[in-house]
């Protein structure tokens, strides 16, 4: 049950933030990094109480459960990494040159956390997007407090998990306020505009976060809301590659949507198919082999056949196959149109819809296919299986322009925690031009500040010219990786 | 006059700059940088004939503009650089890792231009933050196509630039469409929400700026508006600063207030000064020395004495000191309050006023110092001018909290336009946490893509191995400038 966070409440916790901010702003990597560390090892450490709590609110099972405390806290040792590396903070300095016209002052530049975060958490990553999730991991990285809106879908986790994470930071010696928690909608879209906040993180529905993205950017202050919102991940296959691989393609497409009973972000939603090819055999094959499961939450659970049946209303679909009922669970189930009815009506035809369904799009030739693609929203990911004989430079243009991470083996479920990730694209996929995930979400809670001629003891430490000899930097246009030397 | 754009020629213009879109996107560093530095030498070429058509219309006389056009050009010719020396694409790799828990895939990272960008130039900057101004010469070196929405001060100068400009970019080689220029405030609106333009670019007035900016974030496909929106640039001199230098002080006001006749967006327009340091006095000795001259518009003609009206009806408010009036000109005008009236009504006092006049506001304890602080807006620049005696960190912080870049020696009316300066800070200053002057501007117009296992010959050039031996990179963590092994 959500327990709503009354305004006072709201305004002690964000009052709390504020007094936290300038401390977590003025802390240094090894004091910064000793935080994440202790939250990371934390959570680490209370697994054992947490997987339990979360089981039962989110029915994801243990094994996976495991699995996201691992990631989560790998992510946040992976941001520890990232804030030693330093190059984050973008050091810049220019030179005064008296002999210019104007003459050049010296300038030295960095960035800083811009201010108390606010988080708004998932309902389909309990830990991983959650209270201890990547957009707080890159807060917390960046110098920002941060104050997490539970999901309702798991309320007494996001308690759990904030008080031995908040006890875990003041013991490391970070300061009181530094994580908290707000719960319930009112509270969460108070939080959004209040004036402590300066910006904000979401992961969720398209009609929940455009709400929260109007009152973000309405503010007399707007702030930036980075909100991850929705997307159906297309995926073209080639006739070549189904001649070549075609079970192994159908197979590894129903491991795909059916992963985490179809409710990753990632999940591919839209799957582009050579007509005439026989894939639809395959994935019949392969999908009839597949079983469902529990749903998240009652909200997902009915919108789950209400988004099929609004999908199957268009006279251009039928239902190709479907998997077996899990224990109460969704029953997977594989739908077909054709690149024709997706280029007209691609509003009822590429809605995301949440849980284990996808859409096997028929094309007939390059033109229906690129037809059909120029009406796929963006995305976070896309997916080409092509073989080195296919010309695909047309497709790939395609792709890149509606996503912001493109696959050619394998499928988008997988996303990996490392410095080059991008989980990110065109709207309705993200809000912003950055990614959620991997090491540079860090600079979504960073500003950039530049000092004009500034006495040295005036200066941040990381900018003065004895720091700077051990950090990468750039000085008079020229970049410096002081370990490279 | 202005000769509004219609509805069909505003479709025509953005469909020509969404076909040179892929162009400008594939185009190799060196062709690029050929195209900025083309445009670039067309523009000096044609300073001879540009600058008394801007004088003509600005009336800011031609000492000034022939300064602005070499910024201006200067600055196409930064961007070459940046683009040149590739950092600012961000390339980032990390290896596969088959025996990580999941199996790691191959991912390479890169940043590509977002489309076609919309730029709104300013009255105050014909050349500089106009036509081909920092906001054009940033989005045109990462890769995107300009259609800029000229000032309504100067119609006819900005057609001629627009006309020079397109030509040279097309003579050398540059796709029809990489530049072009629509007219009136109408056609301004539909630029910002066509479906074509995916960021946008604006120096001007707040209430014009957020205008626009609500209109971007209300599309269905919102797009990120990089607005510059208004200043007041607080100033601090400590009594020990006063006590040292104080003429010098007052007359590096006096100048730097009325520079410009007082229309940078960087003029310092709120001074807090130590009550009974004398240092009213030195100012107003000062500012008797400087004249007025003409303001760039009728409308910011209108607008200085209302809006030195305003400042007077406040009880606190005093005027000081009168410069003397220029050829039919604003007349340099001091005025003087106090910090508790700021702290109190900071709507009525610290509201920007276009033109020569600044706010000195007395001050008697840091107390007061910093209850004046906390009711300045967010600004671009802030400037404390102390002694080596004076503890100033408090003050500081304050002034770090609300500008961008914050100076200890000199005025903040000169902007050098280098690797390290930013121009822009908390909300009404900028809408970003970005820069909209020197090197970083280009990151605004740009979003990331990663590869995940592609075959090298689907992998963009400069992600490819051979590539990256010669390019700033990280890969697997560990960045590597070539240039410096």
């Amino acid at each position: 049950m959500v327990t709503p966070t009354g305004t006072a409440e709201l305004d002690a916790i964000t009052a709390r933030a504020a007094a936290a901010f300038p401390i977590w702003r003025a802390s240094d990597a090894a004091t910064r990094t000793g935080w994440l560390r202790a939250l990371a090892d934390a959570l680490d450490g209370a697994a054992d109480e947490l997987v339990p709590i979360a089981d039962r609110e989110t029915r994801l099972g243990e094994t996976r459960l495991r699995g996201e405390v691992g990631r989560t806290t790998g992510q946040l040792r992976l941001f520890a990494t990232v804030v030693e590396e330093a190059s984050y903070l973008e050091l810049t300095v220019d030179d005064a040159d008296p002999s210019a016209t104007p003459p050049r002052p010296e300038l030295r530049r960095l960035l800083v956390p811009v201010g108390p975060v606010a988080v708004f958490s998932a309902s389909n990553f309990p830990f991983a997007f959650s209270v201890c999730g990547g957009d707080t991991a890159s807060a917390l990285a960046a110098g920002a407090p941060v104050i997490v809106k539970a999901h309702s879908g798991h309320p007494e986790l996001s308690r759990r998990t904030a008080e031995i994470a908040a006890n875990a930071l003041v013991a490391a010696g970070a300061p009181d306020g530094s994580l908290q928690l707000i719960e319930g909608r009112e509270a969460g879209n108070a939080l959004v505009q209040h004036p402590v906040v300066q910006a904000a993180g979401f992961t969720g529905s398209l009609s929940g976060g455009r709400a929260l993205f109007d009152l973000a950017n309405g503010r007399p202050d707007p702030i930036p809301f980075y909100g991850e919102l929705g997307s159906v991940n297309p995926v073209v296959l080639t006739p070549a590659a189904v001649a070549a691989r075609g079970e192994a393609l159908a197979s590894g497409l129903a491991g795909s949507f059916t992963l985490g009973v179809g409710q990753f972000c990632t999940k591919p939603g839209v799957v582009f198919v050579p007509a005439g090819a026989g894939f639809e055999a395959s994935v019949a094959a392969a999908v009839a082999e597949t079983s469902g499961g529990a749903l998240l939450t009652d909200r997902i659970t009915d919108a789950f056949p209400s988004g099929i049946d609004a999908l199957l209303t268009d006279p251009s679909v039928d239902e190709l196959a479907r998997g077996s009922a899990g224990p109460d669970g969704a029953r997977p189930i594989v739908l077909t149109t054709d690149a024709a009815a997706v280029a007209e009506r691609p509003e009822t035809l590429l809605e995301e819809v949440f849980g284990p369904v996808t859409l096997l799009v028929r094309y007939a030739s390059d033109a229906e296919l690129h037809a059909g693609l120029r009406a796929v929203p963006g995305s976070l990911t896309a997916t080409l299986h092509s073989e080195a004989s296919d010309d695909v430079a047309d497709t790939l243009a395609l792709l890149e322009a509606r996503a912001g991470r493109v696959l050619f083996t394998g499928w988008p479920t997988g996303v990996a925690v490392t410095w080059s990730q991008q989980h990110g694209g065109p709207w309705p996929a993200t809000t912003s031009l950055h990614t959620s995930v991997g090491a540079t979400a860090i600079r979504r809670f960073l500003r950039p500040i530049a000092f004009q001629d500034a006495p040295e003891r005036l200066l941040p430490l990381v900018l003065r010219d004895a720091a700077l000899a051990g950090l990468p930097h750039r000085r008079n246009g020229v970049l410096r990786v002081p370990a490279q030397d």
